[in-house]
């Protein structure tokens, strides 16, 4: 056993180098999305490539492969879910993944999105999606080049799926959103042919300063660390970690719009408490991190949404709104606020749609990028084909690619294929973890209202943050509700707040 | 030659690979000083150390020496100064030096320093020496470890100041300060024997903000390209540079004191003009940085003193001072503000320090340099020795050590030995540089008095900033003024300036 626990400390050795690569490529990318000069961008796709390719080299390293084979005896003579045997079994996992991409792809494709990201930055300002169309090709390219990296899937999209939520395919996810659609359409056409909630209170003049300062008292008292984070602005909020003790989120402020900054804020804080949670014992190991797209968006939309839209949320929080904002919000009463955060309505923006109509957004997003990589729909047709189907799932037109294939910035960072199913998960599976946490501690709602969120945290990090990648989505779920995926608890959430918003 | 085309595009690409992983470092070290939070300091320091390892043992590759042996003939066919030569010429020197550093050790040296100045940017607010003193005994350590591995110096502080300074050792700057000592110590004595001049006006109350706004107006107006840079606040000013189109620099602010933003901001667009001003076709190679830290210096200095400190500069820019601050300025005249900002006085602060007492406090920290080198000043006895030595150069004992020995940043971020001669190398190379500016362009002083700084920065450009490291600090000082490093313009331009100003 102990020739064993050596070879296990040479391939955590190894492991912590490529981790360190990774976090050091992770800051790089944070400081390109927030502080980062213009003139930087040239040189630092060329630092990003260089640190994927060498980490790439590093991990494909066949004494890596070596030191896994003579580990296997000992992985099988350890309980599953012991840290040792999950170690190994994960890093295994990513192993047999990596061997299979050249370490030249991965830095070709790593400049290729680092290039692609800083031109989105300039041109979905100025509309300019002419501009951003050969890059937005060779994405297409890219991805469809990665994904054959793994023949044998059944559909082109597979292996860039279970990249993000490993256990998925194209047609498990098909059948999840075709389920899901059907339910959730005539929630939507009932609540649409009411009269629409008042959400004039969001609009008004609310400056920078004060939306950042409200953010970050809220997702202070949630429970986001600030000892081991920060927040900053972007152009596309997002959540990175360098390590257990560094988990950044960003945010972004209009000032004619409330809920932009404050529940960005919010999601990206459920995105870094999850990692904050991890193990500290899993530091630099491929243990130390999220488990799924999934499962992390699980995290974000349950405190964007099902706690920070929530009534006993905003029965603590308003005061302090109100302390910040006296001259817009003075006027306005908590209900009035609680229904504007709740608005349902077709609208053009995935990031700020309402919790009912939020994933027929994903669902466009995840069908055009089937068709992408089937070869169905070209890059030059995109914009007109969002058109298109927007008006068939929304009955509206954006008035520009700005507000319509532009607007997120996913698919423009360099990947085409599995970046948007994980939020539609996400929903789905929040809804089971929060109904189990509901089911260990009803006082959850009611402690809420007094401004109390450790138990709903504690119980995430019991449950699921500590355990960082050792399980994946399906055992994590499977673990703690004793079933598998299933839409029924997210259909009844939305019943149930729904039904008392609206007639439905 | 077509074969050594190929060889020399081989070296280039290792090269590159390693400027990227240096320049990631820097990114890291960069947000370390700025934004970090104190959670990421323990794994920062493990990704610094990985980077500063890996680019090591790239650059330590048998390969990259094999290529500069084949090439060794190309560049004796090449003129000395054609960038190919150059490319050769440089690289082999870093080679044939880095050959001699394990890179085991160069990643525990990284690891420690990151470590060590972590620690100093917490316990330098508290005063608590104490706790600094072990990691700088390992400092000392390290810095002997890394002197040893160059055996046959004349002096152990040689190689560590030839890094920073090549050409430069031990002898040669204690010859060039002991002339420089004899030369200004009669002029401190001359003008600190008069009444002070009158500073007040700069010790009001001065909001951050504007501080950092009319910095930011001044250098830009200097040169300093915003597109290619930023400024940010840190705890000890520094410049850093990720590529040819990101060179960043820092300030402080002291809202009790307008001189410490002011003048930092403008010694580090000195350093980031110099690295901006590189030619882009060094980008990624040894050629594509300054050229030592005297030079360095010479054009922090020159920008903050030589020219930020002079009568035609605040001719320009005081009324846009008084603009943004008029209540404390409104009353000020123009020649008190010229005087107060050029007073002359033995003082605690190096930073703070002006231009004649300047250079002693590098002498101070020079020769506790050499003699913690040598054995015979001990870290536990550093304290107390810079008392007493402070005492007999300034007449003046710090209350306590936060403005004694922890005032600067150097050793606690990881090396004794070779960090402070650059400073007083860069007053004198500065003088000798300006001087020859003068000579072919007799205008610029009064270009000055009307906002025009392009005619010096474009001679500073054309004769220094393009070749980045193609010349040595001796070559460079030879091909400008036709003469060695001297220090008579220096002299000539102190006694000229504060002739005026003073009795001397």
């Amino acid at each position: 056993m102990l020739e064993m626990e050596t070879k296990l400390a040479a391939l955590k050795a190894r492991l912590a180098e490529i981790s360190d690569l990774d976090h050091a490529a992770a800051v790089l990318g944070w400081d390109q999305a927030t502080y980062m000069p213009p003139g930087g961008a040239e040189a630092r796709g060329r630092h990003l490539a260089t640190l994927a390719k060498l980490s790439q080299e590093k991990f494909i390293d066949p004494a890596v492969g070596k030191l896994l084979d003579d580990l296997r005896s000992y992985e099988e003579s350890l309980p599953y879910d012991s840290d040792e045997a999950s170690l190994i079994r994960v890093t295994r996992r990513d192993y047999e993944r990596a061997i299979k991409v050249p370490p030249e792809f991965v830095g070709r494709f790593s400049a290729h999105g680092a290039a692609s990201y800083q031109a989105w930055t300039e041109a979905r300002p100025t509309n300019n999606f002419a501009r951003l169309r050969p890059l937005l090709e060779k994405t297409l390219d890219l991805s469809r080049e990665m994904a054959n990296f793994f023949p044998g899937y059944e559909h082109i999209a597979d292996p860039l799926i279970g990249f993000a939520d490993y256990g998925m395919k194209a047609a498990s996810v098909r059948a999840l959103f075709a389920e899901l659609r059907e339910r959730t359409v005539p929630i939507v056409q009932a609540i649409t042919s009411q009269a629409p909630a008042e959400d004039a209170c969001l609009k008004k003049h609310y400056p920078d300063a004060g939306q950042m300062a409200v953010s970050e008292l809220i997702i202070k008292r949630l429970g986001y660390d600030y000892k081991r984070g920060r927040m900053d602005k972007t152009h596309h909020p997002f959540t990175t970690e360098f390590s257990i003790g560094d988990v950044r989120i960003t945010t972004r402020v209009q000032e004619n719009w409330l809920g932009d900054c404050l529940f960005s804020a919010i999601h990206e804080a459920g995105h870094a408490m999850y990692e904050q949670g991890v193990d500290k014992a899993y530091e630099a190991t491929p243990l130390g991190s999220g488990t799924s797209a999934g499962v992390h968006e699980a995290q974000s939309r349950l405190w964007e949404n099902v706690i920070g839209r929530s009534r006993g949320f905003w029965e603590y929080f308003y005061p302090e709104l109100q302390k910040t904002f006296p001259e817009q919000l003075e006027d306005v009463s908590l209900e009035t606020f609680y229904r504007a955060v709740n608005k349902v309505e077709r609208s053009l923006i995935r990031a700020d749609a309402d919790e009912v109509t939020y994933n027929l957004h994903i669902m466009l997003r995840f069908d055009f990028e089937l068709q992408m990589l089937e070869g169905k729909l070209a890059v030059k047709d995109l914009p007109e084909a969002w058109h298109e189907r927007f008006q068939a799932d929304f009955g509206l037109r954006a008035p520009d690619d700005r507000d319509g294939v532009l607007q997120d910035v996913h698919w423009f960072a360099g990947l085409i294929g599995g970046v948007f199913q994980g939020y539609t998960l996400g929903n789905v599976l929040g809804a089971q973890f929060y109904a189990a946490a509901l089911e260990a501690h009803p006082e959850i709602p009611d402690d809420m209202w007094q401004g109390k969120f450790d138990t709903l945290h504690a119980w995430l990090i019991e449950n699921i943050y500590r355990h960082g990648r050792k399980y994946t989505a399906e055992e994590l779920v499977q673990r703690i509700t004793g079933d598998p995926i299933s839409i029924e608890p997210y259909i009844h959430y939305l019943r149930e707040k729904y039904g008392e918003l609206y007639e439905i």
